[in-house]
């Protein structure tokens, strides 16, 4: 276990209240409890009494800080250098054909930093030349194109905030194997401003026969070639073409310079570097298709194209791997998400799931994007068995592994979506555990 | 002129639909133009005549890309490495008290990417250590406290996505300096979702007299000991002490470990490097508040306090430096904000103001947000003036730079919310102009 990487603790060891002062009850009481016993007073007497005083003054006030550069592109502090995208040991043979995952357990509100988005390739990352590429959109329709980026970019345009999310995030829950931190659980899900054409745009540029025309074939032009196939259905509501994310280009490793975004549909169809579309009218059955992505059932058949997200939440902090640091006031937090839709509820438990109380949500929640979640909690220092479950606005609930497993069964790879329960210890250590 | 760097142009020179093939009229029959004449046409004949149907294959496509990295931090495509801020040469003696802009003409949607969000600082971007950083809350309180990042961070925390714009945002307009880009123009605008606490549950927890204490002094912990007074309305209503920005921990430039956030009111008093608020009953009248960021009036009077950013829009695309190839559809789209609250509506004009058209508004519009506009527009290759006209939701409008000057005179440098115009001359070059 110790070989996974600790998220940020909830409370730095030195300079703090100890765990003494953490009154027990409200948050109130326990930064009252603090200055009562005049560990953190901020007083002229005190700073009087110091023996000297310029001591106090951090040497970055006392000086001139560094200058604006001419130009340049920022990035994080030096002192925040763990947070990273990480690939989890083993887990995949080869390092083309691999993931890596969202630090989860240290961000905040909705928007994943482009930095840390998850990646997931079939070939490795291809660096595409955007003079060269080219986006080819052929097959059953009336006018084949050969766009350019810059004939791409012209388009009416149009900007969301959605999720993607591999379809095999959660998949090693399905056995049982209790990964560390919630970055290795649930961290192969990012949310995004994304910034393109809509595919019904171009459809409608081309021209298809709707009476004929079924579905759409989306390629990829790295060295998989990874194709999906998009039900007709999809690519005429709300999937997009894109070519911007968080305000800029796509990064490298999330597609650049064009992606298919399909939203609420697991992370395959979403193709990156997407070279070609072709109109058809019956699935295409790829290898991508037939092989992988699929859930394998207590039955023996295989179930395909069940690609939609269902339901989801994940409690982030505090999550496995953190420490609590004594008793009083914690902000439980986490995110939910629905590809059916917005978050209508969020539950949170901290008895295992015997009683829940309903979470704030942060405004706005968006449809098909990360909703973020929170519930004030005092912690008495007893154990606890922390999880959280989302109810969507078609009124789907996010189920149990129990459930989930009575249905679904145990040998399948994809498409969890279960409660995620954290075990807070007595000694304010978080693990993952499964509920009996 | 020319020693300014040029946006991305819309069209690229080479492999592209002739300026001759873009027929005039509708988007449609522009890329239709283009498809009748073969220069884009997509079929398997045209590809099987090819002499070398392997090299239309680029060679990302026949190789195994990069890996996944075991620990990583993404960065933009090398192939965008000319979208970054930039520092306008001579604007200021000392690059340590010095701006640089954010491009906003490469930029999507509404979230600006943190690596570019605009700087500027009075003493230079210091580097603090969050270990050692405190934020101390005085004056008239009833319960004084010194809080650490990890005390911060465990109060109840809200999510919310608000622009800052500098005071001096446009301030070379003023004196009608056609300043070449949007970005030099305009570059002092960014958005970011912001995560904190709010200052009122801060004020809570130390317990003010509301009859009595009437304003909070914020000052940072740069070389400058930056302060600015806030109203008790302002602080008691949305303002937050923010130490996450899209998702993530503050950047060194932006503020890191802790800034101030009053949402809506010009930039600089949203202190950065936050150590210390001092709650009392009348405003500080600090150097930064007396000698700065206040408008000299026509009668020679200094307007202060005048921090609110009034409504606001401007065109990023087409923009000064940008250069469009051949006449036929383009989106124009650009950004409009308003520090009072929601953007209800934004008028684009292409004739310099005589006729008005309303602009696609980006959902969600949220208030003290940047809001993405849109509008179709088919350019038939005469010279055209592009405006753009916001109005917000208590009905204050834009004013042209004639309306604001007849009120403001010529002597000001903040607070410049005027439209702003682009023409776009007969060989598509945009240049910023100021309309008689």
């Amino acid at each position: 276990m110790n070989l996974q990487p600790k998220g940020r603790l909830l409370l730095a060891p030195e300079n703090h209240l100890s765990a003494a002062h953490l009154a027990q009850g409200s948050r109130r009481s326990f930064l009252r409890g603090g200055v009562a016993a005049g560990a953190s007073i901020a007083s002229s007497a005190a700073l009087a009494q110091a023996s000297d005083v310029s001591s106090l003054i951090p040497p970055w006030t006392r000086s001139l800080g560094g200058p604006v550069v001419a130009t340049g592109y920022g990035m994080p502090s030096k002192h925040e250098v763990n947070v990273q995208r990480r690939q989890s040991p083993g887990l995949t043979p080869q390092p083309q054909a691999s993931v890596s995952f969202t630090p989860l357990q240290n961000l905040f509100g909705i928007i994943t930093p482009s930095g840390v988005h998850f990646e997931r390739h079939h070939s490795g990352m291809p660096e595409v030349d955007p003079q060269q590429h080219r986006l080819m959109i052929h097959g059953m329709v009336k006018r084949p194109l050969m766009l350019t980026m810059d004939d791409v970019m012209r388009f009416s345009s149009v900007s969301r905030i959605h999720f993607i999310e591999c379809g095999a995030n959660g998949g090693m829950e399905w056995a049982n194997v209790a990964v560390p931190t919630v970055q290795y659980t649930h961290g192969m899900v990012a949310c995004s401003e994304f910034t393109g054409v809509l595919l019904s745009t171009l459809l409608d540029e081309v021209g298809i026969d709707r009476t004929l025309a079924k579905f759409v074939l989306a390629e990829g032009s790295d060295g998989s070639a990874l194709t999906r196939t998009i039900p007709m259905e999809f690519a005429l509501n709300d999937v997009m073409v894109v070519y911007g994310q968080n305000g800029e280009m796509l990064r490298p490793e999330n597609g650049y310079p064009l992606r298919l975004l399909v939203p609420g549909v697991q992370g395959v169809s979403s193709v990156k570097w997407l070279r070609r579309l072709e109109v058809g009218d019956k699935p295409w059955n790829t290898r991508e298709e037939a092989l992988h992505y699929i859930d394998l059932m207590p039955d023996g058949i295989h179930r395909q194209y069940s690609g939609v997200q269902e339901v989801k939440s994940v409690i982030t902090m505090p999550s496995g791997g953190q420490k609590l640091v004594g008793q009083g006031y914690y902000e439980i937090t986490g995110l939910a998400w629905s590809g059916r839709g917005k978050v209508r509820r969020v539950d949170v438990s901290v008895d295992g799931g015997r009683n829940w109380h309903t979470a704030r949500l942060q405004e706005p929640v968006l449809t098909k994007a990360l909703t973020r979640f929170r519930l004030d909690w005092n912690w008495n220092g007893a154990p606890a068995l922390l999880q959280s479950r989302a109810i969507d606005d078609t009124g789907h609930v996010q189920p149990s592994i129990h459930q989930l497993r009575a249905v679904r069964g145990v040998r399948s790879i994809y498409h969890n979506n279960a409660v995620q329960t954290w075990s807070v210890q007595a000694d304010g250590e978080v693990w993952n555990v499964q509920v009996a």
